[in-house]
């Protein structure tokens, strides 16, 4: 997986890109990433890559040509990437679009700055529009870093074996488990004894049902269309709850939750 | 505005917290980042900051002693700082979230990494949970970059009023209008022609109007509950849609705005 970054600031990228799973999976030619300085696309004699909004306001608007000049340089040698532009009113990123991304053969990622790009980098140029989330960053650079990172991990060798994605939140539609490690008792609290009982099943048992406890509680939504194994249905029960989710879901809070399950134990 | 940042990667921070308007308020006093690596709250000889999980399984967990004493050794000098754990679970980070953060004195943010922090950090030092999104990162470093970006630049002066937040999208509560600058024709892409009429009330308008037209066709659900001026009521009227939006806007779908609107010009 190739991608490639448009940005006015290609030094942000050096910290996030250079450590932990990202450097390996580069190291081991699984992703490469690509920075390009807009402004190498800026002709003029002040290599000037934004400029006054026609019709007047605050602030400075990207220009189209350097622009246009860099995803043309860069589809040339990879003419199959999908062109990103990272924008509020684009659609959410999830673990799904995610998923979808990582099948690509590469990315361009174009990071807006400023009051944003020229109009006319998405009508000539843009894929896809992907929205982090409903709040505003000074530019588009970090939100292209989260895509890089959620995606790399899921394309085939970056993650290993002891790491896999298989067991992330939103793998299988529901948020994790809690964890715990030593030491067995930390200011009054324990781990819960089941875990340090050495039974694999009670275990697997636990954590499930922690697992739809928790999102039950803080994700009701994510439950939506989940099919319930036979397994689970047993432990929905023991949760208070019907295999009939959906209709019961709603009288269930997350406070009635927790007094029904009595804490985590 | 004081942030901590606690971590096992503090140098991933250097590139994205030294550009650009971040670089400029921590310059001017008005926010400061301080990065603290967990590893040197442990005091194994190892200097230990994860351990297996306990009831087996991949990955690790990170421990909760060397957290607990970055925590502790951070808020011995600003008690007041709110601890935030970023993870799946937790609220959604908004343009809200963002700004209730803003008012803070200070955010300790912890930055979890491997299969997560072990539960009693939460269950004993955490006073809020934000999630980016429904996604999975490698760890919680660009979640940070990601809130400190957000909630810095609606700290008062962080930008300059050329800048000014209240321009952002979300501001409002409608995405941004398009934005055009220099030349006013690209390879047959013009600038619509009002942007160069110099007329200014009727610019206002347009922008209005492309304002309400676009958060109309890819975020539908964020005009709920916006009160509409007698102004903004006539630009409805001209979208095609009567003031009581909410019961006209589930049968306007994107493409027919489109036809209504005729593009943008």
């Amino acid at each position: 997986m190739k991608f490639d970054i448009l940005t006015l600031f290609p030094a942000m990228f050096e910290g996030p890109m250079t450590e932990s799973i990202l450097k390996r999976a580069s190291d081991k030619g699984l992703i490469e990433v690509g920075l390009h300085n807009i402004r190498d696309w800026a002709f003029d004699k002040h290599a000037t890559a934004d400029d006054s909004p026609y019709g007047g306001g605050a602030g400075m608007v990207m220009k189209v040509e350097p622009i246009a000049g860099a995803i043309e340089a860069v589809k040339k040698m990879r003419p199959a990437s999908r062109v990103i532009l990272t924008t509020p009113g684009g659609r959410p990123f999830t673990h799904q679009v995610a998923e979808e991304l990582s099948r690509e053969e590469g990315l361009v990622i174009i990071c807006g700055r400023y009051e944003g790009v020229d109009e006319r980098v998405r009508a000539l140029f843009v894929d896809d529009e992907i929205s982090l989330g409903d709040f505003v960053l000074t530019g588009g650079e970090l939100a292209a870093m989260v895509v890089v990172d959620a995606v790399s991990r899921l394309v085939p060798g970056v993650l290993g074996s002891e790491e896999s994605a298989q067991y992330d939140s939103f793998a299988d539609g529901l948020l994790e488990y809690p964890q715990y490690t030593r030491p067995p008792e930390f200011r009054g609290e324990k781990v819960p004894d089941i875990l340090l009982s050495g039974n694999h099943a009670e275990i697997a048992k636990w954590r499930r049902k922690e697992q739809i406890r928790r999102t039950l509680a803080s994700r009701p939504e994510l439950l939506e269309g989940i099919e319930w194994s036979k397994q689970d249905k047993k432990l929905l029960k023991e949760l208070g709850l019907d295999a009939d989710l959906k209709a019961k879901r709603r009288d269930v809070s997350a406070e009635a939750l927790a007094k029904v399950e009595g804490g985590t134990a």
